[in-house]
């Protein structure tokens, strides 16, 4: 049995991994484009921000590792261009120029996703930065260093976006951020995005939403970016406005597309071509609230689905149920962190959204040290279903939202989720929990 | 309707003053034998910590507040010693020496749990210590600054005596940790509490397990602790060797009791007499792993149940899932957590129970600041259900333990838990979450 992988980051190596462990017989290939595999991609932001720590202490595993250790077939400088179905091979270009071809029984693309561009003049000059691949944070953290930045513009203002504005401030770099859109984290309930917007401007970042970015020009060390009716001069430029599935490859093969163009894949990760299965960044999912489809590019899926991937190619039946589109992140002092299904997600999946705000404690009435968190919870009004929740505060978020996570997989209604019988410590929280306190406000409602 | 209640605490409070703001009209009438009424009675292992503090500030509510403001005929200084069922009123004695008989409707008996005994000489000899009361908290923290402390014994090795060891310690004093029985921690799976154990002595707390205790004796300003073959020279001593639910007088008017004497109530609340609710510490409950009935005393619960009687008594009918049993306490650098059934329960419960310990880290891999978190997960071979887990770390395990709380309200199976979709970011753990990673492990085995 061959076993051919497209792509060796966190969902192909994953994959790789288990097959050749369950199976040490198994032939594995996996065709890499760059030289990096197997990094903690989501750590660059924080390594940004330490000048002691080079961006390679992110490698989980060296390429030599996963061939010599385990035996797994690891191609580096190997571009798949075109999946040749009928012969059930993949072709491609090596980083020498030279073509290849490669035959498969199964086919695991797992081809992650890219930055989107803007599609303005200048995006390709020097100092105007993406942030996606190991690469990149070794680009990004070089050119601070040699170039001794003292002022960035960052366009975009997602997560990803204000991790780095934190690194970079931790730098001493002065930060402009600037997006398109007028909504600062448009999908989070206004009231707790204001929370967010509040401390990074607290920390001395220029926040300016709503304008439309025209183009980047350099000029010797200097960059000007034109926005509507502003001009910025700056020495580093950061492009952080999303991410798009790398899914031309499958396209090309026929191969079935889901929301965002990411690749269509049932439970058990396979794609409309039973041959052919997708994970990670490129693929998507079921959401376990909605049960429609979603794309959801996070680093536990990508590790869970190429899992999945190796046992179902192995000859096990392992169905994945799906995400609850869980993430948090940190900027500052605060921590944010979301599950579920916000009101307008909800209303788009046929659901009534009831939606609450309460703010509670991180601590116990007169335990030292207390803060706000704030929480927002919503339910179905006609079932009484839980449907997500979101938080932000400075301590208690990361963890405490997992709680509303799982009782999202059972499907719990908020009655349901209010009886839960969650810790409590002076320390840590107050009598009531702030997610019981959520939950008895919003029962109440529905 | 009059709605008299037996105790001012947490629960009795609680009950109070739900009924009181849902029905002005109502005759509300609180029995409370010390002067004290809504107190954090947890975080007085926290406040005794901090000279800076008066135990004072531990109180929510004062008992003017609940008389002016809330219209709750509350009588401090009012001892309950006896229910005449048949002539539905209370009889008891006022601190003043006074007797007193008030009827009731309904009567809700919160009379909270006292520390045990050790039955030994010298247990009430001027010095020798309990805490529960927050009288108790006074007398505590004004003997240590009046006698300028700095030998203390703490009899027990509980969640409470750990959290004043730790008090105790932070203001200088030499700790001696004495308990008749000869483990540590026994609920615990015995890796995490070695892991407690360490981190108490490495604090500089000598621990004697297995040491029977005779008697204590006072010789002027000194006292003395005698064991089987030791003699413990020390200035003060706190007795904490666990609590027992004050029900006796549920006992003597011909109430049911359930485990450790608690007074046996349903899902509504209700004692064996359909007037009568119990609710707080002296109060059982059902557990919702088990099904069957425990003794749980602790706050989240205590609140609950107040809330839930006030809405019977109202006409409401409420009904109380029951505990999951999930606790959470901090010693020095530790966040120590548990949920559901150890092993030992889980066959006391007729469960097949399989436990695995696993290790993990607090941050991801390559991020600053990582350290082990410890856990032991619980399952049933025979159904595949998840039964509970036990945690230990220095960070990240007292909000995750709710994550596992969930799941044992949801009565999902390890398979299902194994399947949710937690948050991950590089500060607040691995991709794999540590309760993803255990739940993986115990699947294997199940």
């Amino acid at each position: 049995m061959r076993f051919l992988i497209i792509g060796g980051d966190a969902a192909g190596m994953s994959a790789a991994s288990r097959a050749k462990r369950r199976n040490p017989k198994m032939e594995v290939t996996v065709l890499e484009q760059t030289s990096d595999v197997s990094y903690s991609a989501c750590g660059m932001p924080y390594n940004l921000a330490d000048p002691e720590r080079v961006m390679d202490e992110l490698i989980v595993r060296s390429a030599n590792v996963f061939i010599e250790k385990q035996g797994i077939d690891l191609r580096i400088g190997h571009r798949a261009e075109r999946i040749d179905r009928g012969n059930k091979s993949v072709l491609g270009k090596r980083v020498d120029g030279k073509t290849f071809e490669l035959p498969y029984d199964r086919l695991l693309i797992a081809t992650g996703a890219s930055p989107k561009r803007l599609g303005i003049p200048g995006e390709d000059i020097p100092g105007v930065m993406f942030l996606k691949l190991l690469e990149d944070g070794r680009r990004i953290k070089s050119y601070i260093l040699e170039n001794k930045v003292k002022k960035a513009i960052i366009i975009g203002m997602g997560y990803i976006a204000l991790e780095v504005c934190e690194a970079l401030s931790r730098l001493g770099i002065e930060v402009d951020m600037v997006k398109p859109r007028p909504i600062f984290l448009p999908w989070m309930n206004q009231e707790l995005s204001s929370v967010v917007k509040d401390e990074v401007e607290k920390n001395g970042i220029n926040l300016h939403m709503g304008l439309q970015i025209k183009g980047i020009e350099r000029n010797q060390d200097k960059l000007r970016v034109y926005c509507d009716d502003t001009v910025f001069d700056t020495e580093m430029v950061l492009i952080a406005v999303g991410i798009t599935p790398n899914s031309q490859i499958a396209e090309d093969a026929g191969l079935e597309l889901g929301p965002q163009k990411a690749i269509a894949v049932d439970r058990q990760l396979k794609t409309s071509d039973p041959e052919i299965f997708s994970a990670g960044d490129c693929a998507d999912a079921f959401h376990v609230v909605s049960g429609k489809k979603v794309w959801n590019p996070l680093a536990l899926r990508a590790n869970r689905a190429g899992w999945a991937v190796a046992d179902n190619v192995l000859g096990s039946k392992v169905e994945l149920e799906g995400v609850a589109g869980t993430a948090v992140f940190k900027v500052f002092d605060l921590q944010i962190a979301r599950t579920g299904l916000n009101p307008r997600e909800a209303k788009e999946s046929g659901f009534d959204p009831v939606e609450i705000v309460i703010k509670s404690r991180s601590r116990a009435h007169a335990h030292p040290g207390s803060t706000t968190i704030h929480v927002s919870m919503t339910g179905d009004k006609s079932t009484g279903r839980l449907l997500g929740a979101q938080m932000v505060g400075s301590e208690g978020v990361a963890h405490r939202i997992n709680a509303v996570a799982v009782a999202l997989h059972a499907k719990m209604s908020v009655e349901d989720f209010y009886q839960c019988d969650l810790a409590y410590a002076p320390p840590f929280g107050p009598v009531w929990d702030p997610l019981l306190t959520a939950a008895n406000q919003l029962r109440k409602r529905l």
